[in-house]
């Protein structure tokens, strides 16, 4: 069969008008956040139910051509572009949601459903769903569950794979499962819908999710806290998760600070200058947890820890706060940062820290350097700012010629790669430093299990 | 090679007299608590080390010798039951814990750690363990873990697979796999981990975890509330999560209770006779915290959901509160019991219960069915207890006869066969209640990858 009577053929499977191979589309749909690679699909077609999934994958397995899902394209490991002349299948028509569930808590969504959509459907109903980031508002379910998206609430709440309560995916064979129909306990074997959580659709395409969510919290209340140095931030975190229920932690550095300044819409937490700064968060139920928080405050003032604070006072006030660290990413976006997204356990984040920022800093002196990140869960950003007179390509080699010794410091503390980006084509290369050989082989081997032909996502995660 | 020169080899594997085959030992540790298998094991060793766990998977490859996982032997899907003269791999000696990693709220332990162990060491740093169950005093971690235990604060805290930070297994290929290495956020391909939890030793064996501690609850306070018929506990469930963060929410009749109150050792919560009860707990952080629950358990009784209640004043009286929900399954094992452990999402709860206690008491008017469980998880315990003059062999076949219609309806209402018990050989064959043959198919698939020779635990899950 000819590439044009393939088209054809998919064209046949799905509503009128959902196929498109404009190049305009094919550059919109075959690429993500990242910008290291060039988007080269062959088409991209809409699916609107569960069987065109179905057909469309079961076209893919007959005349082996490879299905790239793509949802709110905001992933940052280029899991969701393609390269090499794929067929893009978005889930942007599939974004409906049931009613909600109040007793069990529980929303089905289809995978195109945007996170937004989702968080404020819980809130209408007096409830929560709490696995929120910086692209919350284009972001999809079925992505998120596919990179089992994190964020800045995982402390309290955990990550996307905690809020799954149930799974339908469509299997590389084209099978239909339904994976553990949004039961709290069922011991009936493999838990398989663990195993498409994080899979990055190199197994099966999400077609359908139940959704946990929780309770609603209770006057979420932030204090923005600055330090001497990072290693005071340690201290504070264990002293005020000692007292309170913390919903977040996060830092960030001076420099990461004075670029959301300059944008000059964000008001300062304060004007005593500080090197390091943590955000943390809590519910303030009573009067008691609130002067809880500032006796913890003085304590760690008095420790030296901390130099000078802010607690919020209203919502307004929270979400100014949040601001602080929420636009950082958004606002060194025009430096075409080269991010990495790493992580270790929590007690060796100082030595860690310092020994990668000394890396940097060594080998790069005149680059600029961006930290922050969910110092809770040990998770750091490590942004490095292209300088304005560099250009694109020879900065990111300059960088990929870091990435070696930075790797290197991550397998030394028994850390991660890829804390919550994923994989995709931007780590694959690197999968070693996290993951030994034979992980690597067994990974491989599931794979063959759920997509004997390889037509799922191919060249994500390992190389094809 | 002839059956002895097999035992004379594993001998040199391990320490020595670290291999039993004395007909006490063979029946000692070659079942676990359920009643229905001969055990019939050729040997049981003592691994001390995970070197030694390794040469004994690889020695088993060798000579196609089946190996089956021994931890606390408290498991009610027999699982843990050798019937065919496997060897039984026990993890008795394997029983140490590193030092609590009080920053990262980890602490590493060997597979043969009893759970009460680890609850122990937690509260000695003022921490909590909190996955609990009614044989924490004798069960183990290795086993917890292969079977995906709940228990009692699952509406809280989630099932074990929570609290696994990482995990060693040695694979049926005889690999030592080092999964996730105790990180929080790990988007580095597919989360193997999850895989192992919950798969009964039919993959590999675990020889070490690390597990997640929390902090420790505040002034924990218990209420049990009579209800006037099982359906008003659902209303009850959703006033109270409405209002505060449960910590429990359990359930049981009054049939359940008159067994405890026969005992004679502990007091009845209140003299106001009820057909159901429902215990509920909280953390009363604040007299505010307490208030509300005082004012939700008099809106209760105000719409008629609640006849009469008890809170706890003191520790003491929390613990008598709780022991009429968790003496019930040990005073009632004399009768024989035969146990279903069955879930649906919680809102299907009381229909299905209805329908079930319908087929129960219709085909078996004569026998004595004593119904208690996790209502918050949606998980019950039906329990049908052996009349004096039937015997054994007779009552279990007419059991077995009602489980059929038993699981069909559990199969209507989209519910799990095995909640939080595992599949083992007592469930075995009825899994296709709960999984789709595709399911099953593809399980069968991954356990072809981690166990090509089918020597880890044969006939578990599904058969050979």
């Amino acid at each position: 069969m000819t590439h044009s009577a393939f088209l054809e053929e998919l064209h046949t499977l799905v509503d009128p008008g959902k196929v498109l191979t404009d190049a305009d589309s094919l550059e919109a749909y075959g690429k993500d956040w990242t910008k290291q690679f060039a988007p080269a699909p062959s088409a991209i077609v809409f699916p609107k139910t569960t069987e065109q999934v179905q057909a469309i994958v079961r076209w893919a397995n007959t005349h082996k051509v490879a299905l790239v899902p793509s949802g709110g394209r905001t992933g940052l490991s280029a899991a969701a572009v393609a390269t090499n002349g794929e067929v893009v299948v978005s889930f942007d028509y599939m974004n409906k949601t049931g009613a909600v569930n109040t007793v069990d808590r529980t929303v089905v969504c289809q995978p195109g459903v945007i996170t937004k959509q989702l968080q404020n459907l819980a809130k209408d109903h007096d409830l929560y769903y709490p696995v929120d980031f910086a692209s919350s508002g284009s972001s999809q379910i079925g992505g998120n569950i596919g990179t089992n998206a994190g964020g800045i609430k995982v402390i309290r709440y955990g990550m996307t794979r905690n809020w799954v309560a149930g799974l339908k995916v469509v299997t590389g064979k084209g099978d239909l499962l339904e994976l553990n129909k949004d039961l709290i306990k069922n011991a009936t074997g493999y838990d398989l819908r663990q195993l498409f959580i994080g899979a990055e659709g190199t197994l099966g395409f999400v077609v359908e999710a139940t959704m946990r969510l929780d309770r609603a919290p209770k006057n979420l209340t932030a204090m923005v806290l600055g330090t001497p140095d990072f290693d005071s931030i340690m201290p504070v975190l264990h002293a005020f998760r000692g007292k309170l229920d913390l919903t977040a932690f996060e830092f960030f550095s001076d420099k990461a600070l004075a670029k959301v300044m300059a944008r000059g819409d964000v008001p300062p937490p304060f004007t005593t200058e500080c090197p390091f700064y943590a955000l943390l968060e809590f519910e303030a139920t009573t009067e008691q947890v609130s002067n809880e928080a500032l006796a913890t405050f003085e304590h760690c003032v008095e420790q030296g820890w901390v130099i000078d604070g802010v607690m919020s006072q209203s919502e307004q006030q929270l979400a100014n706060l949040w601001k602080l660290r929420e636009y950082i990413s958004e606002t060194i976006s025009h430096r075409t940062p080269y991010k990495n997204d790493i992580s270790v356990t929590v007690a060796q984040v100082p030595a860690f820290l310092k020994e990668i920022d000394a890396i940097v800093s060594e080998s790069y002196p005149d680059f600029e350097v961006v930290w922050y990140g969910h110092i809770g869960d040990g998770n750091l950003h490590l942004n490095i700012l292209k300088p304005e007179d560099l250009d694109k390509e020879a900065f990111f080699a300059k960088c990929v010629s870091v990435n070696k010794a930075v790797f290197e410091t991550v397998q030394k503390y028994n850390g991660s790669i890829s804390a919550e980006h994923g994989v995709g084509l931007v780590k694959r290369d690197y999968l070693n430093y996290s993951r030994s050989e034979a992980e690597i082989q067994y990974m491989k081997a599931l794979k063959a299990v759920f997509d004997p032909n390889g037509i799922m996502n191919p060249g994500k995660i390992f190389a094809v």
